[in-house]
């Protein structure tokens, strides 16, 4: 079978078969597959789409690509989450530590930023010496002392995903459920986790804007975690506004440290704590999320969560007297106060997605796979959806390392932040749960 | 702009504008844009279409990427003639002497066969010495001479459809009614023609299966020639049966002698007639195909047709000893008559794609590109439907080169001849006129 016989067959509408997806998955890895064929089929894809019991194939495809990594060796349950990405989100940092300290296995690879959705790695590499790089056999080992690790895909790990989505990326097939379906839940499959929860996000931070679209995708991976015999569900969650009051990479670190020390905000909080119960339920160390909550909770006021992260930091390298001394990140040369000079009244809107390009305007992300991202810089002490305003309240604080940045970063925040007389309808931060 | 934002423009649906197709075909030439851009925006054209201006956009940008050759210097009206391809179909052989001997200049640019319609440079190569390689100089010198030249597509010449070609065929999206029309106009518009007479073939041997999706081709193409400014009208003629009764490269070369010394099939030499009588009033040499065709009836007669394709295979480099010793022409080493052995009756079909895979078994068509082909096989003394026939007549003559080539075709042609006691309703052969 040649490469144009399975184009043609998606071009026409029809669906793959499993041998015909394996053949262009290894044709990816192998070159058997010419990339611009791959690019045709993808184009296909995207505009033709993907039958669940395709997109199922696909995943297990891309997951054999490569190595899967065998936890067998761990006696504890492994469980991990993984979130489609939303401003200030940076649940990952606090969750891992914490789902750990409460007994399960956390075997956690995570991906970069790309444009304004921050990546878990780089938050982590904000704290000096610390390490996202490790092979097979450290990832185990560090698995099997302390029962987490985050690290950075691996290059054994799913090769047929690092072709295809840079051939997406630049083929303008990127925003394709199949294909994001099959990109996320084959990296997460070939962890070595046995359960794993989605916290599938939708609002205007969010790449899928409506719940009904979120839903679609979480279904579809739900779907295809199933399939593949691996316990996954999923939550749907807002994201019109940032999670938490800190955004930019060092200080989503500090953020993070302040929740697993018990004084994190309590939206960023109720994410954490539904998520990380979540994974004990699924992982079989609690009968249900409400004494998952109540074991977790109990595990930051111990100081037990807290006390792993550090262990991690450690492990990977990590400078680990960031825990009492923040000065050790990387710090902006100036933080500039954004003060609130109308009538009193409430916050009605933190447009997340305004505060995600302001974030761009102060180098805070990415603008392409190559380019460099500036630790330091970020929003902190940002107003919340709710909360009532005078004039001459702070509306958050901008660190800056480039003078010039500020005006636009300014700007876009005030964009962002409205104030009105009345307080608005309070939002449901978890919508949903998906199994 | 980045070609994914030109890509993901089509792949929403939208149309392109002059400006982003012209950087696409800049681009294709350059590099600019990838092959697997490229690619990937071919994949969305197939699948959104394009509007006629987009496509004569394409049109006009794919000619511009290349040579435009300038027959100014010659005083005759120029014309030329395209098909879109059929079994049987050596109308250009015959048609482009003809036409130069009633006093047009026939800059003709062809292309070489795939699959099981043949191609002309194909059968012109059949005769021994004949090159269809010249370079621009050389194809306006012959044409200033002799009034006629039919060569291969040179290097210069819209070096954008090479590229795009290349890539449709191994990414399936050859198929495609805008690809298609700018990929034939863009090249017939650049060798320098006045006006064009394009052969819109349908049915079973053809491309298009219907004589409605033939229209449609047909009015796309002769859009684009009138926006171009070149008089461009289009015939829809079956491809049920094949064109005449000789099918094969070398067989085929006999096949258009025989036309040009007046002894040429009926089919065959109405297509002939109906096309050079057209290109005649396009070239403003006669007032209407009726009086045209008398010319051209003449032209043969007289043996000034004849002549002229001597001069010009002995031009092209040819033994033109062919024209009265067919045996110099490649020779099959077998011969081998199918006789039919049912109930008389009358010829009610020839299912010319059945043929067409009868040929290609003997070895008469290409595979793929790079493939070889065999000059001397082929199908002689093929009954046409209509025809009555008795137990014991010969369906057709098999010319083969290789034993094992014998069943599998001779089975096909069995398939292809359908003998019916009733005679069948007789079909037009030239249905419409698009102008």
């Amino acid at each position: 079978m040649f490469p144009q016989d399975i184009i043609r067959k998606k071009r026409d509408g029809s669906s793959l078969s499993r041998e015909e997806i394996e053949i262009f998955v290894e044709g990816v890895v192998s070159g058997a597959f010419a990339k611009y064929q791959s690019s045709a089929l993808l184009m296909a894809i995207y505009l033709n789409g993907m039958t669940a019991r395709e997109t199922g194939w696909l995943t297990a495809a891309m997951m054999k690509s490569g190595e899967v990594i065998d936890l067998s060796h761990i006696g504890l349950p492994k469980a991990d989450k993984h979130s489609t990405g939303g401003i200030g989100d940076k649940v990952s940092l606090i969750l891992a530590p914490l789902a750990a300290s409460a007994g399960l296995c956390v075997p956690m690879i995570s991906g970069r930023g790309l444009g304004h959705t921050g990546g878990t790695l780089d938050k982590l590499e904000a704290i000096p010496g610390f390490s996202v790089q490790q092979d097979t056999p450290q990832f185990k080992q560090q698995l099997a002392e302390i029962g987490v690790a985050m690290i950075g895909q691996t290059a054994a790990l799913v090769p047929a995903d690092r072709e295809l989505y840079a051939l997406r990326d630049v083929t303008a097939t990127v925003s394709c459920i199949p294909l994001i379906c099959a990109s996320i839940m084959s990296k997460k499959l070939a962890e070595g986790t046995d359960s794993l929860v989605l916290d599938v996000k939708y609002g205007v931070g969010a790449f899928m804007k409506t719940p009904q679209l979120a839903r679609e995708l979480a279904e579809a991976m739900v779907a295809i975690g199933k399939e593949m015999d691996r316990t996954t569900v999923a939550f749907l969650t807002a994201m019109n506004q940032p999670l938490g009051r800190k955004c930019g990479n060092a200080l989503e670190v500090v953020e993070s440290i302040e929740c697993l020390k018990g004084e994190g905000p309590a939206d960023l909080m109720e994410v954490v704590l539904t998520l990380a119960s979540q994974m004990m339920v699924c992982g079989g160390l609690s009968e249900c999320r409400e004494e998952a909550e109540g074991i977790l909770r109990q595990k930051i006021e111990s100081g037990q969560a807290l006390e792993l992260f550090r262990k991690m930091v450690q492990a990977q390298g990590g400078d680990s007297r960031v825990i009492d001394d923040y000065g050790i990140l990387p710090i902006a040369s100036e933080i500039v106060d954004v003060v609130y000079v109308g009538k009193d009244g409430f916050v009605n809107e933190v447009h997340a997605l305004k505060i995600g390009h302001a974030l761009m305007a102060l180098g805070a992300g990415r603008e392409s796979v190559d380019s460099g991202i500036d630790l330091a810089v970020g929003i902190s002490d940002l107003v919340k959806v709710g909360e009532p305003v005078t004039g001459g309240a702070v509306l958050c604080r901008i660190h800056i390392n480039r003078q010039e940045s500020l005006t636009g970063a300014e700007k876009l925040v005030r964009e962002a932040i409205k104030v009105e007389t009345e307080a608005p309808q309070p939002e449901k931060l978890i919508f949903d749960f998906i199994s």
